[in-house]
């Protein structure tokens, strides 16, 4: 039970409230850097994040994937794309693909 | 109303739940690519992103920002992290560096 109180509050965080929690924090930082900036800064915590992959500390690893979906959502808000629209449109309990859960593509 | 019906499908999808279903759809395939196959699929979909925010095409942006959560959220499946919670951790109300919101940093 108390595993689960803990576990609560990261438990119900939809992509598209994680979005506006991005905007409410840094919008005007992100507009001033504008698109091009900001998408530089994304490919930065990229390769971050592959190095931490490269190495056997957890806890720094999860910090490069909090940095990674954090840019990402600061380019969509830029940009004025609503990224849960955009990733369950796109994927939604089908391979966008073959159709089918699991995907069974060939390739 | 009717806008609220359409929009309410694409408002529920945490995080968890988002990387939750990349793992029912894709667990095998990605676990079989592996860690620095999948990192280097990531990578090629930031890649495509960047060459989309070039463009005009919003729908054809959509997709690319919709392809590297996914990807994101597939790799978090195979090095089992849990993507919300690194994110919630990481960054909840407060930049994590100046501990305001909005941020307030200095740099």
């Amino acid at each position: 039970m108390e595993d689960l109180k803990l576990a609560l509050p990261v438990r119900i965080m939809s992509i598209y409230e994680f979005q506006e929690m991005m905007r409410r924090l840094y919008i005007k930082r992100d507009s001033d850097r504008g698109i091009e900036g900001t998408y530089d800064w994304l490919v930065e915590e990229v390769e971050e994040l592959g190095e931490a992959l490269k190495g056997e500390d957890k806890e720094a690893t999860e910090k490069e994937f909090a940095d990674v979906i954090a840019w990402l959502a600061s380019l969509a808000n830029i940009v004025e794309i609503d990224l849960e629209k955009a990733a369950v449109s796109k994927y939604h309990n089908l391979c966008p693909k073959c159709q089918q859960t699991p995907c069974n593509c060939t390739f």
